[in-house]
């Protein structure tokens, strides 16, 4: 079990959390709030120039921890998927342009093929990105995503599955971002982070927390301490890899997002602290 | 990949599929229909007695595969898991008193709890009511539900880890059903269906399919043909393994329930002989 967390030095909150705020907003808010990491999704950069958006994280010295997303490489259309490469060469740019060392890939799913030529493409086309990625020494991270999202959102849903296509790749660029919320379940996941990380591939690591009942298939997650998840747990094992990086807080709630956003962020905060 | 169905000889429903029809309703025009097989809900038996079900299935001369469904044996309250032993051994009694030769077990979770102590009860509780069962001459299918119901219905969520429960209990009398719904996602799924067949556990094949996309986690499965899961080849993978049960119909839709249940079932019929 991990020790329990006694400051903010490894909080990183995602930008989508607090989604109704703009970069700038996020920025603010949180460096009042005494938190020095960001996760940026890319919404929040449309609108504004790179240069504009790096200024506004170099002024209040907040650490770019990811980027998010790249991915959603499979589809039955060949032109969908050179449309997906692009879009991943022009993420790769704004996080090397933004200071982002790292792009979470949300892998893609094509239900109208079979899960095993979604997972062919999804491979294929990180190889195809690869290059671009080492170049602008931009790391990436798949993420396994929870089965419920097998159809539509990522065909690799489990750890082991990321791990075994991080090693096929056999890049020091490519790795796992690990969201308990996807993985929490798995009765092989001890073994399995640890596998990961001994494989030099733990990238990043998500939190949030299961709610029971959980009501809406992408938009229900629970604030850390609200759920099941046993995060410590997760976290111990995560730390027991040598994994030194940030705890990024990533909540995707229709819920919390009504809520005035920096009672939000200081119940993020407050959670954070006593339920990680 | 499985030979096409050719007649119903294999068909099985679930009286659940059409949950507003009671038992008699659903074995005339199951009959009718030239169905031959039926997995019976428990809900069904309420309110009449259990000889008279046994003389409404034998008087239709239709086959029980299964009675559903048994198990939900973890809780923080050992009172509540007693009462969950009681209910075990009474569905065993009115399996044996239906001739049903199966009881399926939606094995339960307690989100109070850690997985790992709801996956010891769901073992502990399997292990108590083994004796009646085994006296009764009726078997027990430890069935894997989906991650996303691994926190409120079943802490056993993938075959591998049914198996190897099953494999740890040991006795003939404990297998696994397999439910595409549940399994279909998994990338170790076929290399998992021939290690269960092959230690002997492979005991019951539940089909639907996964709509895409789905809009409530428990009440909207898709009729076979209407999602994105290759019945078709999971049902190759179980009969490879020597299984020459049947394929059991088992939709839970809120959608189909509202609609006029014998269009449903020929619904089924039709998407059973085109789509599995």
């Amino acid at each position: 079990m991990a020790s329990v967390i006694k400051g903010l030095s490894k909080l990183c909150i995602h930008t989508q959390t607090t989604k109704p705020w703009s970069l700038q907003e996020c920025v603010t808010n949180y460096s009042k709030a005494g938190v020095k990491a960001i996760t940026i999704w890319r919404n929040v950069l449309e609108g504004i120039n790179l240069n504009e958006a790096k200024k506004i994280l170099d002024d209040a010295d907040m650490k770019v921890v990811s980027l998010c997303r790249g991915g959603f490489f499979p589809s039955v259309d060949s032109k969908r998927r050179n449309e997906a490469i692009d879009d991943n060469l022009l993420a790769i740019e704004q996080a090397a342009a933004i200071g982002a060392p790292l792009i979470v890939l949300v892998c893609g799913s094509d239900s109208r093929q079979p899960l095993e030529t979604s997972r062919e493409q999804i491979k294929e086309g990180i190889l195809k990105i690869l290059p671009a990625a080492e170049a602008a020494g931009v790391k990436l991270a798949i993420e396994p995503l929870h089965p419920m999202y097998a159809a539509d959102r990522s065909a690799v849903n489990t750890l082991q599955q990321a791990t075994d296509m991080a090693d096929e790749i056999g890049s020091p660029f490519v790795g796992v971002a690990l969201d308990v919320y996807h993985l929490w379940w798995d009765n092989n996941l001890e073994r399995e982070i640890k596998r990961c990380g001994h494989n030099g591939h733990l990238f990043a690591f998500h939190i949030c927390d299961w709610k029971v009942p959980t009501t809406d298939m992408l938009l229900d997650r629970g604030m850390m301490g609200e759920g099941c998840v046993n995060i410590r747990q997760i976290r111990g094992w995560v730390e027991d890899t040598g994994f030194t990086g940030f705890n990024e807080v990533e909540i995707f709630s229709s819920t919390y997002w009504e809520q005035d956003q920096e009672q939000l962020l200081h119940k993020v905060i407050n959670a954070y602290l006593h339920h990680s």
